[in-house]
């Protein structure tokens, strides 16, 4: 009778970690269309409820953490209850990045409604965003049924930001050096691109948990890695090194 | 009897723990002194060996993370043991990306050979990264001696990482609007000088877990964050916007 309550005990607390994983990532979701929405935008009180929201976050990762640490003290798991546990604390360490991502993706967003012309970058950027949320939602179903071919996907669809980061990357400095006034702006558009590229890496990091919990270890191919912008060198026309493309 | 063999053999798998996260913390360390010599260097092979050497870096992750979840499930810790468990999960995966942020740094070193008259902001920019460096080597310490004050001084002195990251991002973003040529150079030194500032803010994460392990609860007040790059605007002599300076 009381090992039957303690398996109760323990299947609820299971739960309670579940159910916060999934409130956390929804969270960290719509914090990331709020701050697709308001890049562009100028709306300062907008973007100051996106960063004060980020808190949440924090405080969820911080809770996710406790209850982790006071079911393996207390409840000693072992075999897939102990993968899922010791996933729930890195799912919660990804979804905090990507959370402390959209809070900087809203902070950037008002210095970038003082710029004109650069509409098109940030379409662009708001769909490699689009995709990442994506990734996000597809991550958690996954992360809730269990299902390690959809966490497979959505590893794999990393490569598709990566690319799209790429060309931004490249279309940026372009626009950097055709047009000084742009300097300001595009560099706050490249660290945006970036961060949600970094955000793709975290939400791959999330799928990788999920297999991690149904399998018993994480996934042994190499996830594609499609970001070239660490070598990436755009030349001037009046400039007479050579364009150093992707080494 | 048997139950002292048990404690011994406890006491040896944390030990080794303990090895192995010293291990990559050192390895970690040398790789970012590393990169930082091979900074505005022309020495592709030289920043191909730290590229290569991250392998190892990550290797080592993946062996702490599989010793820590053999001694959770074997051991089943609690109080003290477990945090010390669970921190160095923690920590392996801090060191883990400052690891990756030393390999950018290397690959971006390449790029970087290419391009004059930035030696003064490579020299401010190597200051940054030894500052970084000197965390890590403390902060490791804190970790060995479980040293929650000098864990304290690793997050206070973070502050400082950041003060010379908002001065160089200025800096570096006067350069590209002084001279369109520095633009593709710059960037990239906005981005490493960028990346050292995460690696800061992860040996923060790492003292904070010496922290948790020595107090049994992460420091309580808000570490000191400096970074105020995201709200940065740097206008154009010729240009009518107001300069946005830092709200």
């Amino acid at each position: 009778m009381e090992r039957e309550h303690a398996a109760q005990a323990f299947d609820l607390d299971l739960q309670r970690l579940e159910t916060l994983i999934i409130e956390m990532g929804g969270l960290v979701e719509s914090q990331l269309a709020a701050a697709i929405e308001v890049l562009g935008q100028h709306d300062p009180e907008h973007a100051k409820r996106i960063i004060a929201a980020d808190d949440r976050v924090d405080r969820l990762e911080f809770d996710i953490d406790e209850l982790a640490v006071k079911i393996l003290a207390l409840r000693q798991p072992i075999a897939v209850d102990l993968r899922k546990i010791l996933a729930s604390i890195k799912i919660a360490s990804n979804l905090e990045r990507i959370g402390d991502y959209a809070k900087n993706l809203a902070k950037r967003s008002n210095i970038l409604a003082e710029s004109d012309n650069l509409e098109s970058s940030v379409e662009s950027i708001a769909r490699m965003a689009r995709l990442v949320q994506e990734m996000i939602k597809n991550a958690l179903d996954a992360y809730l049924n269990r299902d390690s071919a959809l966490a497979e996907e959505v590893r794999q669809s990393d490569a598709e930001v990566d690319q799209i980061h790429n060309s931004l990357f490249r279309e940026l400095l372009t626009f950097m050096i055709e047009d000084p006034r742009k300097i300001t702006p595009c560099t706050h558009l490249l660290f945006i691109t970036k961060n949600i590229e970094r955000m793709g890496d975290h939400v791959t990091g999330i799928a990788e948990q999920v297999t991690y919990v149904a399998k018993g270890k994480l996934p042994e191919n190499d996830r594609p890695k499609e970001d070239k912008t660490s070598t990436l060198a755009i030349s001037l026309a009046y400039d007479n090194r050579k364009d150093g493309g992707d080494p």
